[in-house]
């Protein structure tokens, strides 16, 4: 069975993708170069893709730069020190405008054209509670959405699944399961704030957020924080 | 009011925004450089937003040929003579993956920036039945999905709403309006597979269903027809 996992390169993607090669799924894994500041994820992603041993990696240029509007890919600072993604702040400056709407409509595209009906995503409703486009009922709607939008769903052939394994654990948890299902967690990236040999600021809210979740986990970090 | 407007540089989108125009919204034109085979259009796309003076046209460049599947993007004939749009014959060929749920997303994301509620685009369920994702019950479920993955619509401000006014019209009807509203007919675009210098063939799909519409609104078509 083929799935279309989206991978970032970051902590979650890459369990994500874990899980699904433990549930015997063929995977290709998606990634995007959408102009954010920290691209060296993609490197990250093409290593864990390797990891992994996926059927494919493509990795698609997608312009969203165009817009701007987020501190991931306009000239805004990113915030330090200040963990902004607990949700109870509103939504982070990170928040990338349908960020995850268009990496679904791509995965949906490619799924589409493997004749599959699986994709994995690895969001997260706990720890970025923040963004609204990792919430459960979004993807409930976008699932729904993308059955009225393709050949299959309207031919009645197997519906499209969107499979989301990491949306109710904790950071914690999360790194306990990437340790489960074999994730290299040296080769995994989250700094929205590298230097440029790729070491994350440890500052960053994803910094913050991946070291807090290791250290609750009782598994040391691996990556030569700055 | 601001409206994001959906812009191919066909007769149907440029209605559509013709229609927006008319209905007072400042208009932010989008278009899309997918690798089209009949990328000629985008020319058209740009004269029709000159014409309807838009307050800004962006054209966004989206690799869909990175997954092919369909006759407008990949190697793979463009049908001639036989008009399989009108929804009989099945999902035709020239029907590109995911197409309408990724141009959405992307008007969506503009949207969102913008801080505007209205997106305009100029789908139509009647002759393109054939496509999924030109059918209502997609566009009310995108609709439904995108409210709930934005910031607007998590923090309760004004919900985005997707106008579709060419939904029911046929072929002639469209002709007519486009007249009503003022579209330059001559600086349209429709053709899947022009020559060299973008005089339409007159034989493909979107060209047999111009011309139909054309003849039975009475109107003459000024494209210098092959």
């Amino acid at each position: 069975m083929k799935a279309v996992c989206l991978l970032s390169g970051g902590l979650d993607s890459s369990t994500c993708l874990g899980v699904a090669r433990r549930e015997g799924f063929e995977c290709y894994a998606l990634s995007f170069d959408y102009g954010q500041r920290h691209r060296i994820e993609l490197q990250a992603a093409a290593r864990i893709a390797g990891h992994f041993k996926v059927r494919e990696h493509r990795v698609v240029r997608i312009d969203l730069r165009a817009f701007g509007g987020s501190a991931l890919t306009a000239d805004i600072d990113v915030p330090k020190d200040s963990l902004k993604h607990d949700g109870t702040q509103g939504i982070p400056i990170t928040y990338v405008p349908a960020r995850n709407t268009i990496f679904l409509s791509y995965a949906m595209a490619w799924a589409e054209v493997l004749e599959c009906s699986d994709i994995f995503i690895g969001v997260n409703a706990i720890d970025y509670s923040g963004y609204p486009d990792c919430r459960p009922e979004f993807i409930a709607a976008f699932e729904h959405m993308a059955n009225l939008a393709t050949k299959a769903g309207v031919e009645g052939r197997t519906l499209l699944r969107i499979h989301t394994p990491l949306s109710k654990l904790g950071k914690a948890d999360i790194v306990k399961l990437a340790a489960e299902v074999g994730v290299d967690l040296g080769l995994t990236h989250s700094c929205y704030d590298p230097d440029q040999e790729g070491r994350p600021c440890g500052h960053c809210d994803s910094c913050l957020l991946r070291l807090k979740g290791f250290k609750e986990a009782g598994i040391r970090d691996p990556l030569p924080y700055l």
